[in-house]
């Protein structure tokens, strides 16, 4: 009989299955997120301040109304008739020195001249703007003194100037007044200024 | 002896342990980010235009245009000339039963005062400002009537009173006029208020 | 024949290599990302509102300074005087063909007519409202020549005409003037728009 070696099975005599490895490291870290959404936009500014007040049509006053106490006796030369009584003067474009209204505000103006007439003088004025005579007041002598006027309006440009001139000297002529009484009176006043 | 069945130390046959474990998949991307701050305030608007020209603007009115139809003698003490006829009198600050103006709204008036003289007598008018004559209309007697007139500017206080007075008698003096024509006239306006 | 103990080639029943080992954890999550950028500024506030109205207002000029060089005779019927020289003529309300002033802003106005008598003749005048007369300029004739004057406010409509009117014969009458010298003039300027 043939010598059989005996066979063993040797694989149930193979070792337990070693442990299964230790778990793998940490996955890396994702990536950052997205950057976040823009934010909201700002609130809308406030809203601008009031405007300032529409302009108020600024308005221009010049008023003078003077007088004069003192009688005038007409020389050989032309005569400047000047005030010594201020009614009203505002802001003194009327001049008390120079005895003239100065223009500061050009614009349209009335002007308004009364005297006394003396008795058997003649009465010879003129309103006079600058160098001219805008307007004349005149009257006739005789016995009888009485109240004389002119009146008119202007256009004015800064700088002129009006004012009351006496006629020189070719038949005697005077205006009457007295100190305790306003007999000869000029008045001048803005009617419209030319810068509205 | 008995006989000793060899003993295997079956352990020494277990397997190694396995490789560590790949490493972990990549982390998920982290969130979006928180969104961004809200952007700064717009700027402030725009000032506003300048406002539209006043429609209306508080303005001084005062104007006062009288007459009188009837003739005036003076007689021994003064006298209030007193009218009878309105051609304008705004709000009425022409008393038209005193006669005189009463001043509501102070500042700077023009005045005008026109008369008819009458024959042979005198002509002695005093425009008066409260108890104080301010300016005199005069006319020396003669056989001729004819118009007189006188003006000035008056600065006013609130309850001034601008008035005409006729003179005492010394000579007869008197003014004259007639139903169907207005010769006297007196009239006033504001010209600037104190207050503007 | 000795007794050989079979050798075993142990390793060959060494159990396999454990199981490699789990896949390592998911990686942590990603930081968070970056804030968003910051907003948009607002929009820029609404322009401010339009300021307010002024104080002041739209004013109303009428104004006219007429001046006559002509002298004037009067004839068997009404005359109406006309002017030729134009000091101030505002709009021309003044009408230089028919010698009126036309009311364009109705109002309280104020007119003022000066002239020069005419030696021995009568001057007989009126400042007329339409076909009325609103008040009377007046000298009785004589030898000597003098200013004349005349003054009243009205209230006008739009379309009111005011001019001046000469009387018809009676006695002669007549006013004065030359041509280098303006005596006669006529004055008329709005105090008071009936609309403010």
């Amino acid at each position: 009989m043939p010598k059989v070696r005996p066979t063993i099975d040797i694989t149930i005599l193979k070792g337990e299955k070693g442990e299964t490895g230790p778990k793998g490291l940490l996955g890396p870290e994702g990536k950052a997120g997205q950057p976040g959404r823009r934010g909201l936009n700002g609130w809308k500014g406030q809203k601008g301040q009031l405007g300032p007040p529409g302009n108020s049509c600024k308005q221009y006053y010049v008023a003078f109304s003077v007088g004069r106490r003192k009688p005038l006796h007409s020389s050989d030369y032309y005569q400047h008739v000047t005030f010594d009584t201020e009614f009203v003067n505002l802001y003194e474009h009327f001049n008390m020195f120079t005895g003239k209204f100065f223009c500061y505000v050009a614009g349209v103006y009335f002007f308004n001249l009364n005297v006394h007439t003396w008795n058997y003088k003649e009465t010879y004025l003129h309103i006079m703007k600058n160098d001219s005579q805008a307007a004349i007041l005149y009257s006739q002598p005789s016995e009888r003194s009485i109240m004389q006027s002119q009146s008119l309006m202007l256009d004015l440009l800064e700088g002129d100037e009006v004012w009351v001139r006496m006629f020189k000297r070719e038949r005697e002529n005077a205006i009457y007044s007295e100190e305790s009484d306003v007999y000869i009176t000029f008045n001048g006043h803005l009617i419209k200024p030319a810068v509205e």
